[in-house]
């Protein structure tokens, strides 16, 4: 195992070469690190601003042990990584971070659950569904409207479906092929917050401000941050985000998606926590020219032992994601004084892809 | 030639694989570019983020050609770049930004201050010195003490030598190893001051605040920005920028350093013009942490035809420059919550060597 703090000139390496890792890269290059990624596209986003790029397939041995050597910490852009591979890339004598225990919990929706209640990190019922008759139970219990997902994968409102009415139970459970399953009751929220955070590796938190987001067919369209909120919601998504943190012994940036719910009839309302992502997060992509260290420097910064940077706002930023041919209105965008622009270098505009995001930047007041 | 403005996924070429390529490249690749180095030393800072590195001379005529196909624009990081070469890559099909005129004028002393004085740029007094003869002479004209420089190449301090007395001259020009030269009066300045601005491809001028400087042993050491001054001096440097940019017809960020001379016995003080770098400029390296757009995004929207971003400081920052073993100072500096690090991945650390820079943000009130 190296040793800590990891010096520039160090290497890293980067599991996904999509525009997290791409990121990911840049704000490693920053502190003068060196960055190989690993993934099967050739001439991935991130593979395009890195020292090298292995192609090869994420469970691919030779290629996790070659890049488990050249590097001296391995991450991921991803959380579906599997077990094996990370088990690789540490008897090549890499760390890695975040560790094993994180990806487990965060790969299995129950699994996920069942530790986020047990660290009070409140999330809405949920049953575990493996068959019909777990679905057909599981409805009579939470009731509908719930929501039907697989145990395992599944992003951006793949692998889910909801459930109105009880007879719709059978079609629910052929839509996601009787997979493993969670059912969750449906969350009378108002709006999704998100809370990005980070662990360093000596168990330093930083904390950013509070974003608050909207969705088109189940993707993210925008964070506005630091959202507006009253002290107590930002104190409790701070203890959310402490608490999943210390009970994951997690080193890097995590992603916390919060639905906030309102008070009513006399019951106080709080914050129930949807899912939990293990790296950089989408809903922290604000934090590039809202504050002064951002989440990708802010991840780097932690795997290799570093102190945390600062995570105060200094500007309200609106991010917005371009999928698809909105990638089109570069033309328009880079003539707004305003908008930073930031583009991943992906050559096919295919339909909902996430090709860029522009930060709109406004003062704090 | 190629259509502008460039989209994303356009390939920029830069000759020159130091910092400031590897931080034009990274900014171009926030914009959704591709970019290729050309630099003879392999893994150049430049190269270990970027597409991709042609290992050369900046004068092989086959590299040159292959960038030259490859790339839809080429820049370069640094001025002595051979004209042959320019024309090389003109000829394999691709923009060149800057153009010729401006690096021939940057490359002589002589024609750089018979052109900005040509242009209301005015500069010291000086004389062109070919031979030993000459050099008396000068001195007789200007007095002492004056400042021989080479007339091409040489920077941070190197090729130059005071003279405090004519009886001085012989050894001065032996100094210099009697190539051809230029003689400078020495200007009574209390500080040097310097502008950094942009044109672009259709004519129009962005221009950032001005910065302050001071040196160590002829390196530029720190520059604080926005410089405390006054705006009949915010406003001729202004006017400055905009004539030598105009004059040059250029495209791309430019770095003009000015002399700021105190009014004296009755006579006005005003801005000499000490030296122009057509390229981003060490003592633009604040506008990262103090600007919307800094340099480099600057520079890359420039010569690819996007209008340029927008200049005003949201912050008053403090550059400095680490030389040499001054990088092992990254552990400190680190834990500082309002230094913004940036490393350029440089592994030997010789003395004096631009190994990396910070800027401390403050606010601007």
């Amino acid at each position: 195992m190296p040793t800590l703090p990891l010096s520039p000139g160090s290497t890293i390496g980067i599991l996904g070469g999509g525009q997290l890792g791409r990121m990911l890269s840049q704000a490693a290059s920053r502190l003068g690190f060196d960055v190989v990624i690993l993934d099967p596209e050739e001439n991935s986003p991130a593979g395009r601003v890195s020292r090298g790029q292995i192609v090869a397939e994420y469970d691919d041995p030779t290629a996790l042990t070659v890049l488990g050597r050249v590097c001296d910490v391995v991450t991921f852009e991803f959380e579906n990584v599997p077990a094996a591979s990370i088990e690789r890339l540490a008897e090549a004598g890499a760390l890695v971070a975040p560790g094993p225990t994180a990806l487990a919990v965060a790969q299995d929706r129950v699994d996920e659950k069942t530790f986020l209640n047990a660290v009070g990190a409140t999330t809405v019922d949920f049953v575990a569904v493996d068959t019909l008759d777990d679905l057909t139970a599981a409805i009579q219990h939470l009731g509908t409207p719930s929501l039907l997902k697989t145990r395992r994968e599944g992003y951006d409102g793949k692998g889910q479906v909801w459930i109105r009415d009880a007879a719709e139970a059978e079609a629910a459970f052929e839509a996601i092929a009787g997979r493993p399953a969670i059912l969750e009751a449906r969350a009378a929220f108002t709006r999704e917050l998100s809370i990005i955070a980070a662990r360093s590796q000596s168990g330093e938190i930083a904390v950013y401000p509070l974003g608050e987001n909207t969705h088109t067919k189940g993707v993210l369209k925008t964070t506005l941050a630091p959202a507006v909120t009253d002290a107590a919601t930002d104190a409790r998504a701070r203890e959310i985000a402490e608490a999943i943190l210390d009970g994951l012994d997690y080193v890097g940036v995590l992603g916390v998606e919060l639905f906030d719910i309102p008070g009513q009839d006399g019951q106080a309302g709080g914050l129930l926590v949807n899912e939990i992502a293990p790296r950089v997060h989408n809903t922290g992509h604000w934090t590039q020219d809202g504050c002064g260290c951002d989440q990708f420097e802010q991840h780097i910064r932690a795997i290799t032992g570093w102190p945390l940077g600062a995570t105060a706002a200094h500007a309200r930023v609106e991010m917005t994601n371009l999928l698809g041919d909105e990638i089109d209105q570069w033309t328009n965008l880079s003539a707004e004084p305003d908008v930073r622009l930031h583009l991943y270098g992906k050559t096919e505009a295919r339909p909902g892809r996430k090709m860029a995001h522009v930060n709109r930047v406004r003062s704090l007041a």
